[in-house]
């Protein structure tokens, strides 16, 4: 809130909490507010702003098992996890999780913030390194925050940066990065990552909230960059991407997923995840098994989006999952675009600061795999013909 | 960690992540290893360790309301609460909810520990001072930390040494308190601070996830209190305890609750909560309305419960709420009680260390509207028979 010449508290003369409006009018007058609209149940409109990439989030099998958890074990768990917030409808997911990710253990949140700000602060403390990129998820650096670990913040994708940062601290250190970046959807060099990790003795935290289901024939990252079941690395993932539902886990070796359980705050003092999602997380995980064809189908949509736009005139970076980043530049120009895509029936992210930085404002995109061909083309154009001038 | 003499991270010739295991023997050589149990859909046992206080969670209107939400809208939201994330469900709730609890407006999360992370972060900032309750749960806690204010821990429920730190510290300062602790189920003195926080232009922050659907005849601790809707205090709550669901919400003027809808980074960068959830807390919500006898039994059987407790010579702190704390003392000495107890077909929480200082382990029993008068009598029994020598 630099911009607008003051920090969060009142000024003098002002009543307690006045100063929100300051706050209220900087946004506004620079193109930031930001609108709660809800979506209507059924809408004419093709979505490419939602992160359902594999439309389980409305398949029948997924939502008749929400349904049957929410009469058979209630609409919420109760409690803790560790006091009567875990049912079997947890520790089945827990497991049949881990066996689709390939490691040896899972841990389930009731968010995927929640998991990601669990495993970045059981793993570091005030005598660690975290070398973080700067293209990480809020969330995570929240973690680095309560971490009270040291932070080197590196370049954005860039090995090299993080080797030279390894060679400038000492363990214990952890290199933290997502798999997929959330905004543009590239994706990080995850063996690259790993190796650069062994060569100087840290551990890999990665955020795989958007690979799983999407990479690795949907196992997610660590399959796809070959990784296998590593001793030294651990990934979050979240239940509410492609799995449809809502949440969060850790994956990785068992004792380092067990001291997790045992120390991560965001664990131990929430409630468990609600049944109705852990039924739902489960039969998205056991449909994602049946048919790993679906994964592979949201990477053709997505390289048929990216194709179809660049063929238009449309610049998006070269998606490494399922997500697509359109630059725009000034916020109020995003907006705009947005909308007009929306009058046009198709539904767009658009992501201002402080999702960004400043002047980066873009859209974005999701494939899906429940998209056809007609619906590639018909979003292309509709981009194309909304383009700003 | 310090017992153990580590921190978080590998000695010399360990490998990356070796450490964990010094932490698990730590745990277990102090009666401090925490298991994952997970429950079955049907038990005989007497739930006293749940935090559903109104048996909201199995109550048939509820778990019919998420079994239609689940096929009307999907199991997930699909997305953050500012993209796709936002339902009429999630807007309808929110009416609801500010309106039982008397506020101008409600904004609704995915669980209780990220609204108040929201809470406390968007509301304070470097230059604020929080004065905080040292008996403040964790996610308070990490909000304080999140906030970079100047934090101020005061004495438990002690209004005068919150009017002290108030007088050493200038605007903005905030005063942060749960309204029913947690853990020992005890009370603040709500009308008291906010009085004390008016003589120095301090807002008033009150983690209410234990009042609501108890305290003010279901319309929470601002209600019992007789606050009014203030303009200076606002009030977090979850879902995920007497509404039988999932998640939390923050509730206040409606300028500062949308403050918090642009900043709060557990809002923009979390996907919104599950509709299954939002349904599920909004026919809590309404059944509360439509029965607020519920809400005056849970205190009924808190204080019948309070007293057959007294009268077998089992001391437990006066219920402010639903909630009772028995002090134990060691932590195996209550992990052993609580396990008698649960072979006997009752079910009681059992609170060690981090969840509660060194040397103050103890059960902690909640009252819940369905329990009948056998019942209490039954816990009572119990809990004498099994207790400690």
């Amino acid at each position: 809130m630099t911009a607008s010449g003051s920090a969060n508290g009142c000024s003098a003369g002002e009543a307690v909490f006045d100063w929100v409006d300051r706050h209220a009018r900087h946004r506004r007058d620079n193109g930031l507010h930001r609108v709660v609209e809800p979506r209507r149940s059924a809408e004419d409109v093709l979505d490419l702003a939602s992160n359902d990439y594999l439309g389980f989030a409305r398949h029948p099998t997924v939502t008749e098992a929400a349904a049957a958890a929410a009469r058979r074990w209630g609409t919420g768990s109760t409690g803790s996890r560790l006091v009567t917030g875990t049912t079997e409808l947890h520790t089945t997911l827990e497991a049949e999780l881990a066996d689709l990710y390939g490691t040896e253990a899972a841990l389930v949140f009731s968010s995927g913030y929640t998991a990601n700000l669990a495993l970045v602060t059981t793993l570091t403390g005030a005598d660690s390194t975290i070398v973080s990129d700067s293209g990480n998820h809020a969330s995570l650096i929240d973690g680095c925050r309560l971490s009270r670990a040291r932070v080197r913040v590196v370049p954005h994708a860039d090995p090299e940066a993080v080797r030279n940062a390894l060679a400038e601290s000492s363990p214990p250190h952890v290199v933290l990065s997502e798999s997929v970046f959330s905004v543009d959807g590239d994706t990080a060099d995850l063996d690259g990552l790993l190796a650069v990790c062994r060569e100087h003795g840290a551990g890999l935290l990665v955020d795989d909230a958007h690979g799983l289901g999407v990479l690795g024939g949907g196992a997610g990252a660590f399959s796809a960059f070959g990784l296998g079941a590593p001793h030294d690395a651990l990934a979050a993932v979240t239940l509410s991407k492609a799995l449809g539902a809502q949440g969060g886990a850790v994956l990785g070796p068992r004792r380092v997923v067990d001291h997790i359980a045992q120390a991560a705050r965001t664990f131990v003092f929430d409630t468990g995840l609600a049944p109705p999602a852990a039924a739902a997380a489960l039969a998205g995980v056991r449909l994602l098994r049946e048919e790993p064809r679906r994964a592979q189908r949201v990477q053709e949509v997505a390289h048929g989006l990216h194709g179809a736009l660049a063929e238009r005139g449309v610049p998006a970076g070269s998606p490494g999952a399922a997500v697509l980043g359109v630059p725009v530049g000034a916020p109020r120009t995003a907006v705009t675009w947005a909308r007009s895509c929306l009058e046009h029936g198709v539904r767009v992210g658009c992501f201002r600061p402080p999702s960004v930085p400043d002047g980066a404002s873009r859209l974005r995109l999701t494939a899906r795999a429940d998209l056809d061909d007609d619906d590639v083309r018909r979003v292309a154009r509709t981009l194309a013909e909304t383009a700003p001038g």
